[in-house]
């Protein structure tokens, strides 16, 4: 069987990269509301993708925000249902000036691809496209299949939440498989076995009820900006711990011997430093650099404004100041009652000169995937025949808040087997996912096919 | 003579307005570079202005920036030269959707002009103009007279600076007359006798070499926000007071008689509140609002920016960070010195794990005016004819840093007679200015010419 998938796979190399470039060419950023056309087209090119791999019937369902794009092949309803998860959406691409090439015009260099999605997730959602049409094409599709491709996966997938609790019957499957996670190194393959949680909100802070000359009222008055800054200063301690009441309550302790487990993975923090161009690492007391990013939630601001951002100066106390903060949440805290002890702990820290107001903007749960599932082994093996060595579960401090989603409202477990690697600046500058990497995805992804449905057989 | 005055501005009223609103219509914001073409647009109405008003020259004198206007008119070498400057150049409009009518397109509404500039300083610097034409042809002009207005005051005046240093000579004069300050009330005038010091700086912190995904990177390493707004909140103690060490060894404390007396200006705590929807003012302990404003040293973030500001929400760890600042400074203390120990300061305040850039932007010293002298006595009796009451001495929290350089370069002291309101709204949206307050300027200018003219005679 592999040499069946390498022989297609370099007969039709070329044509696959051409048809990715075509979904990465639509800048289909869920963000922007401008750019609602180019969802729509985002989804209608997965579907003509999906049916010219051989889907049986693929759907455009409308929903109050992005379409989703739904696709099956059923060969034998007694056989197993693999459902492919993916989305279609991209993060928005600013700071536009320092892309080298640009975001929505796919560009080769030292053999990768250089574009918004390349990897997260059109690139790797791609993947599956391609390694389904192979196997169709080759007659090696062992089982069913369906496809679930959304466009709101970077805001928050609220309307395939909604999407999910209405099709529960087709959406049966047996397991769901994602390619939108990273992989050690090229060559340490890893399976995702944990993400962590997110709580994304927003805070204004009100001064004065217009902008105040700085002269005339400096020092008299609140200054929004200021009280902005100690309220961020005030949610961590010295420890780099998050100072609001409660928020450790809910977090899972690792036991030791799976904190040793995790640390067998290989990492250098002298590489890790250099690759960052950082004095030093920074993070809780008491966790190692990847226990902060794996096991240990974190809190961090994800954007600032207020007063005069212009070139020069202007001598100005703004009305309003904001900021965007995100928390990570670690296995066993629930983000809604983060965002609510976020939200009350943040209105207790404002002095009574100012007012605050606090809007979540999305969140999902953190998630654990087993290690010893039919899934989790035909990946691993998989992984192990195409890369020549065993992959290493890992937890990732990304969230897939949608994952742990589907569990609750579909019943099911997911396999998280990424193809990314942390060079690829998912989500900045220069985005990119080098072709080894693509090619290899469209190799493994058959061969896990081919063991899901064996080990399923089996039991 | 006040018969004289009346008249004039009455037959003239409507022109003077429709030659301010063609001044007030060209965006000479100086901050911003696109509006090169607007600043020697407005020297040149400048020039024309007091061409037509009656100068004998008016010359536009280049500068490395902006043109500096330079006119005079020389009736008796002997008689005393009283010197006016004023700026043609405006702040920034942002946020534009905060404007009810077009910033640089004039409207009168409930009495008030409505626009950028039209009190600072296109509307009080006008007044100048108007009450010079309005001396010479009633023949009431009583000495010599000298302009100087330039473009770059709300950037920090640095080509005036240097121009006045080359043409010492020709700015002989016995005092310089501004007005570019307020009054406490209309029906309380006032001589503003002190201005604050300024020293403005931005600030860059830079964390990882690149934006970061904040789900793979939170929480291990220092995210350029938070960290940028905890050296922000570090700035000032739970008292207020500025923590950068030096500070206030310079600054000079008022003796309590002193205090007493700028105490007696009527200011209410509660209107206050009001007039700024805040729940309660905030600043140094042990000062009053006044005093806070008046005589005490301030710092202020004007403007900070970092990470994701568009709508929506980004997951991102920015690479770096952004804050412009400012401190207002007290009576003797330098700016430059204040500058240098803000930086030293800020740069230790960093921890490792980021680097930061502290650059300055502009400053100028503060200054205190004589209350004593044959101007401010000329300018209190003019005051006192026009409205009907004395003036009181105001001490400003604003600056015009170019007000201590002209003593130091000049030797020349200014009266700061200014007609301005705390509700004109100047660096704001609606920036506005009352018509009476406009042609009460008119009517008091010449009164202050003649006796400043008898009060040098007397000496």
């Amino acid at each position: 069987m592999k040499q069946i998938i390498q022989t297609y796979i370099e007969a039709n190399s070329r044509r696959f990269l051409d048809e990715l470039f075509g979904l990465i060419r639509i800048p289909s950023i869920s963000a922007e509301k401008k750019h609602k056309p180019d969802m729509q087209r985002a989804a209608e090119y997965w579907q003509k993708t999906l049916l010219n791999a051989g889907a049986d019937r693929v759907e455009l369902c409308p929903t109050d925000g992005n379409p989703i794009v739904y696709g099956e092949k059923i060969i034998d309803p007694h056989k197993p249902v693999v459902l492919v998860y993916a989305h279609y959406d991209v993060m928005p691409v600013d700071p536009l000036d320092e892309w080298l090439s640009p975001p929505f015009e796919p560009e080769i260099r030292d053999g990768k691809i250089y574009a918004r999605g390349a990897d997260d997730d059109k690139g790797q959602g791609f993947m599956h496209a391609k390694a389904f049409e192979l196997m169709v094409c080759t007659g090696t599709l062992p089982c069913n299949v369906k496809f679930m491709i959304e466009g709101e996966e970077e805001i928050g997938s609220g309307s395939l939440v909604e999407w999910c609790k209405k099709n529960k019957e087709r959406l049966h499957a047996d397991i769901i498989i994602v390619s939108d996670t990273g992989m050690i190194a090229p060559d340490v393959p890893s399976i995702t076995a944990g993400l962590r949680g997110l709580s994304y909100v927003e805070v204004e802070i009100t001064g004065p009820n217009r902008d105040l000359h700085s002269g005339l009222y400096g020092g008299a008055i609140a200054n929004p900006i200021n009280v902005l800054c100690r309220m961020i200063a005030a949610l961590h301690d010295a420890d780099g711990r998050i100072t609001i009441p409660g928020f450790y309550d809910d977090v899972q302790e690792l036991p030791d011997n799976e904190r040793a487990r995790l640390a067998q993975a290989p990492f250098s923090l002298d590489k890790y430093q250099k690759a960052l161009d950082i004095g030093q690492v920074q993070g809780e007391k008491g966790y190692s650099t990847t226990e902060r990013t794996g096991i240990r939630p974190a809190l961090d601001v994800n954007g600032i404004w207020g007063g005069y951002t212009e070139e020069g100066s202007k001598t100005v106390i703004p009305s309003k100041a904001f900021a965007k903060l995100s928390m990570r949440l670690a296995p066993n805290q629930d983000w809604q009652k983060i965002t609510r002890l976020f939200t009350g702990y943040f209105e207790r820290l404002a002095p009574a000169s100012v007012k605050v107001k606090v809007t979540p903007h999305h969140g999902g749960p953190p998630y654990v995937s087993p290690i010893d599932s039919a899934a989790y082994r035909a990946a691993e093996q998989a992984l192990t025949e195409t890369f020549g060595t065993s992959p290493l579960p890992f937890r990732s401090g990304g969230s897939i808040p949608v994952i742990a989603t589907f569990e609750e409202i579909l019943g099911l477990k997911s396999i998280l087997m990424g193809f990314g690697l942390g060079s690829d600046a998912i989500h900045s500058p220069n985005e990119n996912y080098p072709l080894w990497n693509f090619f290899k995805g469209i190799e493994t992804i058959p061969l896990f096919y081919a063991n899901f449905t064996r080990y399923m057989g089996e039991t």
